[in-house]
């Protein structure tokens, strides 16, 4: 007997409680329309080191570090860690952990790290192998950049399809949902998501490229629950951005889906396009990642949001793989979070 | 109530079967001493493909779709896949399952993913999150050596302690352990490491970085359960090579452990040091899941072995974080494999 439902979902028999969130964020973020709900907020891109990945590292263990002490919880208490980065060999994450001493599993799922996080970190819960887990996700800009694109100091143009690299990491800590009373959050439900290759080559069109994986996650969940948009209070794509988000909407009116205003993209919410020049949006592991633990975890807590589908997106690609003429996979997963008495 | 045991363990309630392995190797590993243990052996270590990183793919790919055969399955009754490589954003990994079309979850563990994929693919099962999950990890020479140490063109001198990167890819289908009756191999329980670092910084000397955090994933374990070496028929980590090995069994001694002769390495197995030059042995996420899922599952399921330690071990470096100065910290993950009446 599993907790299976439908092709791609697991329906959680104890829902998962998000205990606690952190958020810590880059300057440009920071000036953002959601600054005022991260935790900590960076002036020094660099956060005091000397390297961006090493900044990358130094953010992760930050936030990591807060989301265990609002939980108000010993580090030692943490029985697995579960998080992941878009830097090669995830050294953004491995160097940012090492010192927490947390029993450690390494993610690699692009900007789609925070769901498959938040995903296997519930399936632990849930499934009896612990009592508190640690999920999240980073990303930092420059060192983006650097490796996926341009030395910034060429100063190279950018494309309006383009998204910007959100510096900054998210994470929370989940716990079984008997251990506080009152009110809360719980994550009740998941959908994996499955590689789709559409033939996209446009490393400066990733909102092209994640979308059909979208669609094709968010299509799997409405089906394998029988439910529609209707059910959400709000529906968030990882970092599809305008260009993708457009794409999305399309291709779920395709599926017969009408997404409508409760649907939006966190790469859309954490920039002002206007005053901050982001072109199509933000994106990187950690656009979701902070998104959710700023700003969703807050309006869920107080209420104001009761059931959410959170989707973060994740384009599967590497710089050598795009140089040898290969398409830019994307994948999906997505988080059913609710909030109320628990 | 949690399955833990200690403080990195997990004892399974419904032992995990694995219902298959798959093994494909490169040439290299199909002149050493386990080539008639493998599945498939390559003669060409491009796979019929134009570059090494597509190679890997397509490895990865024909190995995943062997197992499933092996199974009695359809690629469709497979719930989750897992599994990683060494690549830059796991591309072996992305383009190797992008056409299986899985519920997919991407691991970065560098070589110890085999014991990351083994790990979380049988909490999934266990957990009653999935009735097949599949499971794996790859690597390739050539696509190894020119993204972490030098072109191949250019014939550089290796060190002595330097080990060699495996050509290949090992996996295994997991499932639930009442699913078929007669005898079998389970995996009874995991022990998940937390990251070693002990200040190496030597790219030419994995296993002595690797070794500290081997040694800190056995020990745990042996405290957990309350046994010693003498409870395993072999006790395996997985690429830790020559080098590596004789520094794990002092650290071991120095914790109060005799491994003796029932201790190997699958860095040490899997080829022949003086014929084949090699070095300090094999290495690579490929080396362990090629030994495990070839030889090692094949001597359990003949009963030749009845219980066996499996510790495949990571080096989570990457060449910037090198270049930048920083260490190489280590992780392994051990999963206990025991075979007999189910």
């Amino acid at each position: 007997m599993t907790k299976k439902i439908g092709g791609q979902s697991i329906q959680f028999e104890n829902p998962v409680r998000v205990l606690s969130t952190a958020s810590v964020v880059g300057p440009k973020e920071a000036e953002g329309p959601l600054a005022a709900r991260f935790d900590v907020k960076l002036t020094d891109i660099l956060a005091g080191e000397k390297t961006w990945e090493k900044a990358e590292s130094a953010i992760v263990k930050q936030a990591l570090t807060l989301a265990i002490r609002k939980a108000g919880l010993e580090t030692s208490q943490i029985e697995y860690l579960l998080t992941g980065d878009l830097l090669n060999q995830d050294a953004g994450s491995n160097f940012g952990v090492k010192d927490l001493q947390i029993p450690f599993f390494g993610l690699f799922g692009a900007c789609s790290t925070m769901g498959e996080s938040m995903s296997l970190g519930a399936m632990l819960i849930d499934g009896g192998f612990a009592e508190y887990v640690l999920v999240g996700a980073s990303s930092h800009f420059c060192a983006s950049e650097k490796q996926f694109r341009f030395p910034l100091d060429l100063g190279t143009q950018r494309a309006p399809t383009a998204s910007w690299t959100v510096t900054g990491d998210g994470c929370a800590v989940l716990g079984r949902s008997d251990e506080k009373n009152g009110t809360g959050t719980v994550i009740t439900a998941v959908t994996t998501g499955k590689i789709v290759d559409m033939g996209v080559k446009d490393i400066n069109n990733m909102g092209a490229a994640m979308a059909p994986a979208a669609a094709s996650t968010m299509a799997a969940h409405f089906k394998d629950f029988g439910r529609g948009p209707e059910y959400y209070d709000l529906i968030a794509t990882g970092d599809l951005g305008y260009v993708g988000r457009d794409l999305l909407v399309k291709l779920m009116e395709e599926e017969g889906y009408q997404l409508g205003s409760r649907y939006t993209d966190c790469g859309i919410l954490i920039f002002d396009r206007e005053k901050q020049d982001t072109d199509a949006g933000g994106s990187g592991c950690g656009c979701s990642a902070v998104t959710f633990a700023g700003d969703f975890y807050s309006r869920l807590q107080s209420g104001e949001l009761k059931k959410i589908l959170f989707i973060p997106t994740g384009a599967l690609m590497s710089p050598t793989t795009t140089q040898q003429g290969e398409n830019i996979p994307g994948i999906a997963h997505a988080v059913v979070l609710e909030s109320g008495a628990l």
